[in-house]
């Protein structure tokens, strides 16, 4: 079986008493499983608690995404608070000052089912977001990965306040997490009725962090968010006690995303076998036409003859090879591209207002793409750029990462955008670094290829990057435009300037020679007057001062007068 | 509890026409748990399954670093075969030919205990990899990533063939992996008495791959192993039917690691909680000097004392509080390092060997650091350079990344090791690019912080980025004082080249100086030959020639006795 290589003696002497060590260690090789709790407890720098500067960032990265997806994902118009405390009570107890951290997370979201809370909060890989369509959440992971990381740090639970819109009762759960058997571990419960309307969660972690450290990213991570959700209101108060106030700015929402059938491009084998479980359909030609998107019964009929399957079989009885011939086929057949109604973009509109409100640029504009599709998952790029006014002059754009409303803030040149973006000539574009430039880029996504579990960064995916080129090119060719009027307007002014300069003394030597050479040595100030607005009128009316919207827009024989008030002026 | 925000009567509506919508949606919320299974099938990206190319790719590296963490591990000489065929059954099937592959890879290690194979092959985060020892594997993951990407393209089951060292049988499981319950599902059983003495293991996958483009990198993952593991002979077919063998250069091996216990500056809570529930220790202080390493009874009783806990209680007994306070101290308590024998670098010699073969180079040195610790976890930098010879010049260093003795290929520019290199000044070094130079890092430990479970990059952890800086900058003056002596050398022939070009012309001149006048025009042979001697003896003992050793080394009289050849024959 396997081939044998041949060995001098000296070889076979020091193998041989490898060998017998290695037989001595061998009793050693001890297997077992481990709980995917355990897992990522012991490998959390995956899940992005590498250290307490990230595990604080992190975790109200984490608690933040869970309260947007509880509203706006439902139509809910979020209002979000986030407060960040020394915790003194674990300070007093373990000294370590200024290291012990409670997190408090609360939104207006549709809340929690009581039943769930423990699961949901204390069992890695439960989660409301195994369907397809676009949340924040994906993994099942994040919010447990905190819990995990408060609980091996500080060794307290996590408290969750729930309670539903319908509901009449406000819930309470105290809890930890089993590591072993990745089950929640609930140490006080309670329940009490409502008094005024409201719903939601409030979720708390207490953890060992890094606030000097993580204060500038936690601070740009909120800021991003609310540029990205202007109808959300966010409140945020540091542990110093200052206190951030994003307010509302449009009551205007994008359209919450549908939750949507797989794709035939993006489906497996195991997927497959498992719809065929739990579908009604009695035949292939059902089953393809009922429980896959972008499949119409003419075109499922037409797919399965070509590949040579019976569109009445019942698909139970398909065997093994029929089914990965099926798959395999599926996906390079041309099927419609994927719908897009369980994404929801934030739209051009919305990106303008958010980019205004952050930066106050002097110019701005967004772009929605048209959704696209790469194995099988949908998805959507859109991208605002912003130039001049507040904005600070860099040596290269300043980019803002989104992935499904997602501000990402490390791992910035590991993501395809940053590729992108920086691979562009903006030469062409009319910018000269160091120059005024933000550039805002959302991938809106059922599944955001992202490299890691901590959800940094996107891989290049070529259907996703193709899409960003296109965006960014597109509305970059619309400031290229922008900042060719301003070259041209300040080409303009520069002319009048010029000309006008000379005005006065045109005016005053016409003055004189216009009158008899008796009163040479006695102006009028009344006639050199009529002469240089003569003179005005006439640079006005031949120098074409183009009309740029959005900049302070003054008349020509304005901007004449004044450079011949300055020039009296010095 | 929620601060309410006011809304002007127009956003109200929105809102509450929002949340009527949202209402309507809510009831579609729907929580379900994954398997783990589930989870790494859904996203195989995480664990480097993104595409046929990347498959193909990772599935060899997964089984080759299986093959050899089962024989060098454990002081057996690897031999390993690997074999890459295209499935001319699956194409018969299917159709889509060079499209269905099946990998083999068969080793000589200790082979999998047979009541262990399924789970082993089967279910995920099932392992003997946790324990704190260095090997190649570390998650408990990739090789079930392999078979589930396996089962999901190709629709196949991975066939696994077993034979311990002391036993008599050889194993047989073909086996799926049932994603929704993660566990293996055997669909063949098998075993049979051993003809020869044969052991190892010999398991083969069919997925779904693209050759063309997966080609190089396998290659280049096979040689750069090669590289490492010198003693290690490795055959691997392709499915072209080429053959590349690597044969064994020496068979000088590293000592394999030992398991460790847990260090106290890496131990979190949960850690510390299952390290009580299953230490026999009955006070606390034999429970910190028995069970942690790098800690003695004086130091643990010094440390007990000074945290105010009494070494004498029984560590059952602690409350939470104490438990968090305990384990918090330790983390900055000055304990010793961690010890590294449960670590197993290369060596400086091995790295030279390997270095050589890959390159034939004209200069090579390594070096292996002490051992370090981060966080609780021991490692060990290994760096070696090679510089001319066979190396092609670049306009960067060529940069051979290993940890743990697995070579990384793919996202280079993510990894600390790249951070450090690129930004080392090679000037001072006396290197200007284009150079031919190889820059060969290995990181050894018992965690190594990969950023992904693909295991492409390392994190910049700030102790291994100093470590990786040092040890290239030693060897790299070694470098420099190599090149110093060539450029000093190169020199000095041009001395003696510049001066030997006169001597036929001196001796020329001198000869016929030297005789009567009536004789000038008959200028004697001999007498020439005589002076051009002298002469060169004269210029060979005045003009230094330093030695380098490895350079071809000719002494100063044949040097210029070539150069004045040279100008007769011009």
């Amino acid at each position: 079986m396997p081939r044998r290589h041949r060995e001098t003696a000296t070889a076979k002497a020091v193998v041989a008493e490898a060998q017998q060590r290695g037989r001595r260690q061998r009793s050693k090789e001890t297997y077992r499983e481990i709980s995917v709790a355990e897992f990522f407890a012991k490998n959390r720098e995956l899940a992005g608690f590498s250290n307490p500067t990230r595990a604080l960032y992190q975790t109200v990265r984490e608690l933040v995404e869970n309260a947007l997806d509880a509203t706006d994902t439902h139509s809910i118009l979020p209002v979000i608070s986030i407060r960040i405390a020394y915790d003194d009570e674990l300070e007093a107890k373990y000294g370590n000052p200024r290291k012990w951290f409670r997190i408090t997370v609360e939104d207006n979201g549709i809340g929690v089912p009581p039943t769930v809370i423990a699961n949901a909060f204390g069992r890695v890989l439960f989660s409301s977001k195994y369907v397809i369509r676009q949340t924040r959440g994906m993994y099942g992971l994040g919010v447990k990965a905190a819990v995990l990381y408060g609980q091996m740090t500080a060794g307290r639970p996590v408290e969750v306040v729930s309670s539903m819109q319908e509901s009449d009762y406000v819930y309470l759960r105290r809890l930890y997490i089993d590591v072993s058997k990745n089950e929640p571990k609930i140490v006080e419960k309670g329940q009490w009725r409502k008094k005024g309307r409201w719903h939601g969660t409030r979720v708390t972690i207490t953890l060992e962090g890094d606030w000097p450290r993580a204060r500038s990213r936690i601070i740009e991570y909120i800021k991003r968010t609310a540029v990205i959700a202007p109808y959300a209101e966010i409140y945020f108060e540091t542990p110093d006690g200052e206190i951030y106030v994003f307010p509302r700015l449009t009551s205007k929402m994008p359209a919450p995303p549908k939750e949507a059938k797989p794709h035939p491009h993006g489906i497996d084998l195991d997927q497959m076998k498992m719809l065929i479980k739990r579908s009604n359909a009695r035949t292939l030609l059902q089953l393809l036409s009922n429980e896959l998107q972008s499949v119409g019964t003419i075109m499922a009929r037409k797919f399965l003859e070509e590949i040579g399957l019976d569109p009445n079989m019942n698909p139970k009885k398909l065997d093994n090879d029929s089914l990965v011939k099926l798959v395999d086929s599926m996906k390079s057949y041309r099927f419609r591209a994927p719908k897009s109604d369980h994404l929801s973009p934030i739209g051009e509109e919305l990106i303008k207002i958010g980019l205004k409100r952050m930066f106050k640029p002097e110019w701005v504009d967004a772009l929605t793409r048209p959704p696209r599709a790469y194995q099988g998952h949908s998805f959507i790029v859109e991208v605002g750029i912003a130039y001049g006014g507040g904005i600070e002059a860099r040596n290269e754009p300043l980019l803002l990462r989104y992935a499904n409303k997602i501000p990402l803030l490390y791992e910035e040149r590991e993501d395809v955008t940053y590729k992108v973006v920086s691979g562009i000539n903006w030469k062409i574009y009319r910018v000269d670094f160091p120059a005024p430039l933000v550039v805002l880029v959302h991938i809106a996504s059922t599944k955001i290829p992202y490299k890691g579990v901590g959800k940094e960064s996107i891989s290049e995916v070529p259907e996703i990057e193709s899409e960003i080129r296109i965006a960014v090119q597109h509305v970059a060719r619309k400031l290229r435009v922008y900042l060719g009027k301003k070259a041209r307007e300040a080409e303009a002014r520069r002319k009048i300037i010029t000309i006008s300069k000379y005005i006065p003394e045109i005016a005053r030597s016409l003055a004189i020679l216009s009158k008899p050479p008796t009163k040479w040595n006695q102006p009028s100030e009344k006639d050199e007057k009529i002469l240089v607005d003569a003179l005005i009128r006439l640079v006005s009316r031949n120098v074409e001062v183009p009309k740029v919207p959005g900049l302070e827009q003054s008349d020509p024989e304005k901007i004449v007068r004044s450079v011949i008030e300055n020039i009296k002026l010095e």
